[in-house]
Formats: C-alpha cells, sequence, structure tokens
C-alpha cells in the first residue's frame, strides 16, 4: 500500500480552510492534512478547535516550511505572497498547489516558474474552473478544428456581485497594499485563464478600461471593459463587474467554421456547412449567408471545482497523471489583468508580454497610496463559501 | 374623401425599387406613387416596365424636383445625397422621408434638420426595425423606470453577414466616395440608432476599434468593436461586422433594478426584488447577491418594417400621427459612427459631441485615397431583398 501524501495548507482564511477540510475528512484519495498555518489567531484558534488530533499547526511560515512533516504544500495565503512561499516550498523539495492568482504581478511569478522548473516538484494552481466539462468541451473542439481559425472570443462575466460587506470584512481586501487588485485578480482569474486556455490564444494588444471604486468604497476597480487584439486579427472583449446583478456569464467564440456559445450552463455550437471565408469568396448571392446548423454537442462528466484540481494535484504525484491546472500557466491569466490595469493607468494600449518592470514600479505608486495598513494578523472575517464561487 | 398623397421616390435601386412597389401597389393607405426618379438607365428602364401609367420618371433629380407632381418625396439615393436632397425638397415644400443613414456626416445632417425645421414639413426616417416591438417594449420599460439608473449597454450585433459578391455588385459600394462608410454606415445604423433611442442615452465618449477590408475586399471597416461612457458612469459596447457567420443579435441592457436581454426575437426581464445599489449597501451577507426574477414580459405586435414607417409618415401627413421615427433624430445614430471612425483614424477617444470638422477634414482625406470612380450611372447589380434586411 502507497503511503498517503502529507499535505500542509498555509493560509486558512476562507479557501484555506474549506481545503484543510477536504484534506482531514478523507476527501482528497491519497492525501491526508499534516499542517496548517496562519498568522491570524482567530483562525490558528479555529484549527486548534477543529482539525483533528496529528496536525500541527504554526503560526508562522519559517516554522511551518522547517518544522512541519509533508512532502507538499497548498497556498492559500493572500495573492501576493504565493510566489514567495511557493518558492521557499520548492527549494525545501515540496510539492506545490498555489489557489489563484498566481501572483500579484507577472515579474515575481515568473521567479516562481523558474523555481518550480528547477525543483521538479509537481506544482498545480488551483483553477478550479478547468474542472468544468463545458470548457475542456470548448477546448477539445477549438484544438481539434471544429471551429476553423478563430475570429472572435467575447466573454461577458459580469455575474460576479459582491456587496460593500465583503469588502469590509477585511481590511486587506480590494486594496493595493492588501490584495493587489480587484474583480481582475480575485474573482475574474477563472475566465482570464479560461478565455486563453479554452482558446490557446494570447492576445498581443490589450485596451483596458477600469473603474475603480464604482460601485463600491474601495481603491481598486470593481468594473472592467477590455478590448483585445489577436496576431491572426481576431478580437474580443472581455467585461466583468462586482457591482451588478444579476449579471451574465457568456462565452462566444466565433471560428470561420461557426460559433460557440457557452451560457446558462450549456455549450451551443452553430456550425457552418461552408466555411464562412470560402463561402465569402464564392457565393453570387449578395445577401446569402452560410448554411448554420445548430448542434447539440453532448457534455458529460461533473464539474469537480477544488476538489478536483486537489485530486488532480496528489494524483500527478502519486502516479504521474498528467496536471489539469500545470502551475506555470498561471502567469497567462495574471499578464491579462496586468495588461489591463497597465492599460488603464497609462491610458493606452498595452503589447503584449507586458513590460514588468513597467508594471511593477506602477503598481508600487498604487501601493504607496493605498489607505491599507499591514496587519495581517487580523484578517477579519470568515464567510460560509458554500456554492458561491 | 380625402385625396391622396401623392408620393415621388428618388433613387430606385435597392431599397427605392422596394418602396415604389409598396407605394403603387396601394400598400400604403392615404399614398400614391406619382414619381420615381434614378440616374441609372438600367434602373429607368425597370421603371418604364413596371410602373403603373401616370407614373412619371425622371433621369435627374432637378427635373425631378420642379416638375413631378407630388406632396412628398421618398430619398432613397446614395447615402451621401440624403441630404442634400432632403434639403431641396423641404424649400419646395415636400414633406420627406429619407432611408437611413440620415447621411454620411453629422455636419451636413445637421444643415437637413435645419431645413426641416424651416420647413414645418413631414420628416421621417426609415429606422425601419423601430417599428419592432421587442425594441419598443425596451424603450417603454426603460422610459417606465421599470430597470431604475442603467449601468450598461452592450450589443453585440454580428450577423449581417455580406459576402463580396454584395461589395463586388456596385463600384460605389463600400468605397469611402462612393459610400462613405462600411457596415457602421449600411448595415448597422439599425441598432445604432435603437441603441441610443431604447436606453434614451447618447455616450459621452467613444473608443472606436475598426478594421478596414478585414474580411472583404472593400475601402471600409467590415469589423468594429467601440467602447462607450455615459455621463451616469454607465459603460457600453458595440460589435459589429459583415465577415461572421452566423453572428450573433443580442442587445442587453443592465440597469440598477435588474436587465433586460433581447436576443432570438425574445426579450427577458431578470427583475431585482431590492435594487443593486441599495442591496449592495444594506446586505451583510457578504457573497450574497438580491433575489431576482426571471419575467416572461408580454410583447405584442407586429414588425411592420418598411411598410410601417412609410405608413407612419404618411398618417403624420394626413392626421398629424406622431412619428415613430423623426428625421431629426437620425442625427444621433450616425454621430456614433462618426466618432467611432474618427476615433480609430486618430487612434484616440472621442468626446461626444464629436467636432463635425475634424470629422469632415479626415473624411475628405479618405474620399481622395478611394478608388472609386464616380459614375452613379452604372449602379450594377439589383439583388432580390425579400426578407433580407
Amino acid at each position: 500500500m502507497l503511503s498517503l501524501i502529507k499535505v500542509g495548507v498555509i493560509g486558512i482564511g476562507n479557501m484555506g480552510t474549506s481545503h484543510a477540510q477536504k484534506l482531514y475528512n478523507g476527501e482528497v484519495k491519497g492525501a491526508t492534512l499534516t499542517a496548517v498555518c496562519d498568522i491570524n489567531e482567530e483562525r490558528l484558534n479555529w484549527a486548534r478547535e477543529h482539525v483533528p488530533e496529528g496536525v500541527a499547526y504554526f503560526d508562522n511560515d519559517t516554522s511551518f516550511l522547517n518544522e512541519a512533516d509533508m512532502d507538499a504544500v497548498l497556498i492559500a495565503t493572500p495573492h501576493y505572497h504565493h510566489p514567495d512561499m511557493a518558492i521557499r516550498s520548492f527549494e525545501k523539495g515540496l510539492h506545490v498547489l498555489v489557489e489563484k492568482p498566481a501572483g500579484v504581478y507577472t515579474k515575481d511569478v515568473r521567479q516562481m516558474n523558474v523555481a518550480a522548473q528547477k525543483s521538479g516538484k509537481v506544482f498545480s494552481l488551483m483553477y478550479n474552473q478547468r474542472t468544468n466539462p463545458l470548457y475542456q468541451k470548448l477546448r477539445e473542439l477549438v484544438q481539434s478544428g471544429e471551429l476553423g481559425e478563430i475570429m472572435r472570443t467575447n466573454w461577458i462575466i459580469t455575474d460576479w456581485f459582491r456587496s460593500q460587506s465583503y469588502y469590509d470584512s477585511g481590511g486587506w481586501r480590494a486594496t493595493w497594499a492588501g490584495e493587489g487588485g480587484g474583480v481582475l485578480l480575485n474573482q475574474s482569474p477563472h475566465q482570464l485563464d479560461l478565455w486563453q486556455w479554452t482558446t490557446d490564444m494570447m492576445p498581443t494588444r490589450v485596451h483596458g478600461f477600469c473603474s475603480f471604486g464604482k460601485y463600491h468604497d474601495i481603491e481598486v476597480e470593481d468594473d472592467v471593459t477590455a478590448f483585445v487584439e489577436y496576431e491572426n486579427g481576431a478580437t474580443g472583449v472581455f467585461i466583468t463587474t462586482t457591482g451588478e446583478a444579476p449579471g451574465t456569464n457568456r462565452f462566444e467564440v466565433t471560428g470561420d467554421k461557426g460559433k460557440i456559445v457557452i451560457e446558462n450552463n450549456q455549450l451551443t455550437f452553430h456550425q457552418l456547412r461552408t466555411p464562412v471565408s470560402e463561402f465569402n469568396k464564392t457565393s453570387t448571392t449578395g445577401f446569402g449567408k452560410p448554411e448554420c446548423w445548430t448542434i447539440d454537442i453532448p457534455v458529460s462528466g461533473e464539474t469537480t471545482e477544488h476538489l478536483g484540481i486537489m485530486q488532480n494535484w496528489i494524483d500527478a504525484i502519486v502516479k504521474g497523471t498528467p496536471l489539469l491546472a500545470p502551475g506555470e500557466e498561471g502567469i497567462r491569466g495574471l499578464e491579462l489583468s496586468n495588461a489591463m490595469y497597465l492599460s488603464a493607468w497609462l491610458d493606452e494600449p498595452i503589447d503584449l508580454p507586458i513590460d514588468e518592470d513597467v508594471f511593477y514600479e506602477k503598481l508600487q505608486e498604487h501601493i504607496k497610496q493605498s489607505t491599507y495598513v499591514k496587519d495581517e494578523t487580523k484578517s477579519g472575517t470568515t464567510f460560509d463559501l458554500d456554492g458561491t464561487y
């Protein structure tokens, strides 16, 4: 019998608590929780009362990394700490699973990726929405050429409503110094990732229009529209906010051979019998359109969410299962949001890859003006997250 | 018995022919066709063969305006001529119905509006999609406050596919000199109008991203994304192309009290029980969202299209019926497209109202470089338009 992979969880706020529970409840096959770490007194008290006997708890990351008995670490600290914690974990020879986003700026996420590479350890990212069969199917259809060359990618993802009480629940939330961003960094990283993952395309130019504290009393952005251009001439928009309800979650990808729309948990494929580029050249009818079939594509499987990503990570450690969300890919979605901020701050379009030093510098300016005074020992309210993310 | 309103039609290409037919077939109650005019030999031959006895035909606008026995004129000439023809018609004391767009640039459309005002005659615009009960209902719901303050207006209108054969059918088509624009000026004026008409909001700033000859061998734009900002902080996108199929026609308007989506000829109202601005302030649940009811709104009536607009114009002349599409409002949608061009040409956002002189000047530069050599006596192929526009 194989021995269980010993996992430590650092950061037991909203997300880390949920992950730790899954681990100590034995929901992740092949893994066991051996340690938790948080600098927040209240969260440590929670741990003392709830985690099973034998699970060690630590109030600082240095002791955690030096003393905990573990093979692997799940990092669910505030975003800024992700890369540093991951790098130090890799240096200790640990496998790493990082909560999204990969970090706040690509400059240090790139260093995290280098450290991961060097360590040879299993590195995954909590892109739990990659477990959604709808997006897996879209990716498969794009990769197998069913859409032909992609011409447009429009994602309206405005159903991330958060009330002011959410932002008030922790002083670090939605501040430049404490969190490093708003809806682009906290809520939408999933869609930013799926946008590039399903299409396997990164834009070459990003026009970002961000509104900061538009609907909430916060420093960072809660409303964004971005227009992007791709190398092949395709374009796209990405529209997101935490200020609207009920909001929309509609992803439309148009290609030479048809269009796929994912909305209301359904994937619809509008397939052209003749590629539009060919019809365009050969049709003599002026107003005619290529014949289009609306096809009901079977999509099977469950959205396994966070548990699915954790299981996949453990399976990759134990038996070499390919990762659904390789950690190195976290930089892609992050670069998209970094570009959107930079575009808004500089009021100009941004070519990718972005100038990481310029972004870092502009971010520091915002941090300096941030109202947040660091005291992470007080993390604030923990909400019940069942079914909300 | 009231005598019939005598109508002349100038420009009997694709649209004018269709309108003339409706008139001589007696489909427009209270009106009769008395004259047609075109400079194109082939179209005049068509008229000689098809229009009923007693309808006069003219091969130039001066004779038409001076000699035809008419009370009212329907202008379906190439776009550039609309304002000039309308102004000269008003000066003759005629009622005027102008095909969309109102013109090519707002500078002369403004003069047309002044002439209309001065004449006191009935002036309407062929915004036939204003007859669609779905958009009428949306307008009514917005005006009656059902949506509360508007926060977002997103229109994806990419189902205007045209093949190369369409553009090849007339040398003037899709040239700066002959037509003055592409999808924004020929296909999308309907949606540009409905966008502002249903919401009763004009943006204050327009960011336009136009691709010229992207999918077709043409000078003008066939793919556009625009991001707009409104005075109250609301934003919107407008996405249109003639290069995709099957395309999308989805208009989403989000307000403080809910969201309305018009797509697939259906209007859906997502109504919040608590306005989102209020819920945002009062909710203590962090992740909670206001309760939302999906409501099936009854929408009754027929889309009467061009015939509906013609009938309404005649009714306004005969009995003072309020105009559904007052001619003076044509400048609004046109200013939106002018702003999108200007933004793309200057590569910067454009504040509204636009600088009409700058737009006119930039347009002239494009006209000078246009491949189109004016010879409007050859208008090219006339397509059967049944149900295509």
